[in-house]
């Protein structure tokens, strides 16, 4: 039986979803492992949201690893849906990993997205006068501690790759960085 | 002894966290429950994120119950600190409960933020060609579908109620709305 892994992100909002699923899912058994994409497109277009969630949640609890597409979202963190399924995961002992098209701190992606950070006492806030995490982190710091704490690790795209397929949603040659890392851990 | 409710939500990030923290494990008291803020304020400046990540992870597991204020952060979705928790108690088959400032659905304040939506398949898109979730949710099925999964409801501040205290992040009179529930369903 091969180690099966959770392929949790917001390639399922995407145009072409399907064929993002099975071409990570096809990575995946080059690498050794087999791929569980969310079943958020597995039911057409009359799905409820509760069939979803259950079968999103069955996929998790059969899966050994959780791979997070942790790719900003409509704003400067990852999609919610996918943060969701990261802390039912780490709260259900797998170990977890992470992947993303964007390497900078979250920090600086607030900034960026919001104007300059002022500060208070020190410590940097948004326009709105509320404290922006400041850790030298990816992302929210329950994100990326859970990983650490789980023996995980993000990944992002390594230098010199093709920058369209890098920077995109599905961002597949960090989506294979972290696999690497995957199966140096359990091979 | 009292049952313990876990108090997640972008409220630590407020100028006044520690003060609205304690805001509402007093109105916890009130409702005959012992309320347990996030540890995000509690080590001062110098916190490490391990450290608050372990505090926070502790705080949850004492907790008999989670209550979650979703109101939108930093985007159109909840905070994804607040989600991340929600997914981990969901996880641990706690009541999971929500409350947030903003009633209106999910697709509706993606509009609102992002600009007119265009349609693909007769299905709603944002700017990006991204799939926008329809399902007259107030915000990810993920997060509301779990909430209902567990026997939870989301509350929003009742009619009538002061404008500024109802559309504050900390949206005292929604929490006050969700502990109610809360206290028909477990006293």
């Amino acid at each position: 039986m091969p180690i099966m892994i959770y392929l949790a992100g917001p390639d399922v909002f995407l145009p072409n979803a399907i064929e993002v699923g099975k071409k990570k899912m096809a990575i995946c058994e080059e690498f050794g492992f087999e791929g569980l994409f969310p079943a958020d497109n597995d039911f057409g277009a009359k799905a409820g949201s509760a069939a979803i969630f259950r079968a999103n949640c069955a996929k998790m609890k059969r899966a050994d690893i959780g791979v997070f597409n942790l790719s900003p979202f409509r704003g400067p963190s990852a999609d919610p849906g996918t943060v969701f399924e990261l802390g039912f995961l780490f709260s259900q002992n797998r170990p977890v990993y992470g992947y993303s098209n964007a390497r900078k701190s979250y920090v600086t992606r607030v900034a960026a997205a919001a104007g300059p950070l002022q500060h208070r006492d020190g410590r940097p806030v948004d326009r709105d006068d509320r404290a922006v995490e400041n850790f030298d982190l990816n992302d929210n710091l329950m994100i990326v501690e859970a990983i650490c704490a789980s023996g995980g690790e993000i990944a992002f795209p390594p230098e010199g790759q093709d920058a369209f397929a890098s920077t995109a949603l599905e961002t597949i040659p960090a989506f294979r960085a972290c696999l690497e890392i995957v199966r140096r851990r359990f091979h």
